[in-house]
């Protein structure tokens, strides 16, 4: 099958890496950024360019969510299938007279980061069976997470990631600024951080809560409150009546 | 030195088993819980009581910060050092004739998962240089990370912790509360969020957000906001007007 990445992101970045590791053949890597693109080309050995988008059976389009609508318009053959790799649009974003798709894969790409790509979910929605077949093989080939996923499933989650996963690096970033205002060394959270992310491998979030709100121990709560002003303090506040009320305190 | 361990939960098992690893003997371990003692006892080959409090020179104090007041009494010993493992409170909380400490480990116990206790965080308070050299050298025995910190400073230490470890699983929480509503896995999510602390071992974490907030993207914001209700709702609020002020958006 010839197979045409457009992007030359992280994402792009990672699924041409994965695809290539699987000894899947790329026709061609498309972008506007050269450098990257050379790079991408170089590294993994796929031709690039900037201007002559080859003739594909199926394109990957790999760009930001902003985007893709305008992207995709570049693609002005009809007998082919385009997919989109993100996880908030619906596949009728891709404007144009082809076959439309969403190939999402779930995972927070940095481009000096390896990957371990078979633990990767990836989100498949097509028009028609055909097309489901061929874009949950071609996942399949890279990750042994592959699901049927329509718009509205997607969006969950997405949602979903954006609780477990932005969020989640927010409060860290609020959690250093209250360490660094001590000269306490961030690093010395990491274990404690580690090791809570550990535990969910294990049990379920709700049986692993610890903590002052949890053990509803207002002595402390309040004291806390105290020691906070502004957006942590609105933080402290939210999260706590919802850790009350998830445990009905 | 003479030590005893006070208390039979998952502090006093872990601090047991880290300084029995380091062959530094154990005089006693002394609590209520009879199963949990013996046991205890068992595997690492420390005498026990429930009722009879061995001499010693040094007592580590291992229970919720709820009971360290009422237990401490039990020591009616004046020559000795005594310290309790609580991150939000005083050594003053301690009721005897004694010298007064803390000698806080920075991490979340479980009595199954193995640790590795080179790396959790010790932070020690004591009344004089003397007690201080004690607690820092019997630290410093089983961990690489010792640090002097008074209430003051702990008190920030916990509420960091509390941020970066009680909140985060609480997002936990709330988004297998989304998944599991969808009938999508939350095991899906686990390399996603492995991935995110993974990440903030190598940058800050201010500089690895990523999501909708970040980019500003209104369109996905409402989307998401009329997915969510009760404290899902309030969370997303809150912790995205917080990213937007740190990100002055």
């Amino acid at each position: 099958m010839q197979i045409v990445i457009i992007g030359s992101g992280n994402v792009a970045y990672h699924l041409a890496k994965a695809f290539t590791r699987k000894n899947i053949p790329l026709k061609q890597i498309y972008g506007r950024n050269t450098s990257d693109l050379k790079e991408i080309s170089e590294e993994l050995g796929i031709p690039y360019s900037t201007d002559q988008l080859e003739d594909a059976e199926v394109y990957l389009i790999c760009v930001s969510d902003r985007s893709v609508e305008d992207i995709s318009k570049i693609i002005t053959k009809k007998e082919c299938l385009v997919a989109h790799t993100s996880g908030s649009l619906a596949k009728e974003i891709l404007m144009g007279e082809y076959r439309k798709s969403s190939f999402y894969p779930l995972q927070t790409f940095s481009k000096s980061k390896d990957l371990e790509y078979k633990n990767i979910p990836f989100f498949i929605e097509t028009e028609n069976e055909e097309d489901k077949n061929v874009l949950m093989h071609l996942a399949s080939q890279i990750s042994e997470k592959v699901m049927e996923s329509n718009f509205e499933k997607r969006k969950y989650i997405h949602l979903t990631a954006v609780f477990a996963c932005n969020f989640v690096n927010h409060l860290f970033s609020r959690a250093k600024e209250i360490s660094d205002s001590q000269d306490i060394p961030f690093d010395y959270f990491l274990p404690l951080i580690d090791e809570t992310v550990q535990k969910i491998h294990e049990i379920d979030p709700r049986s692993a809560q610890t903590g002052p709100a949890v053990r509803n121990d207002t002595r402390i709560l309040e004291m806390h409150e105290q020691l906070l002003k502004g957006e942590s303090l609105e933080i402290y506040k939210t999260i706590n009546h919802s850790i009350k009320k998830m445990y009905e305190l």
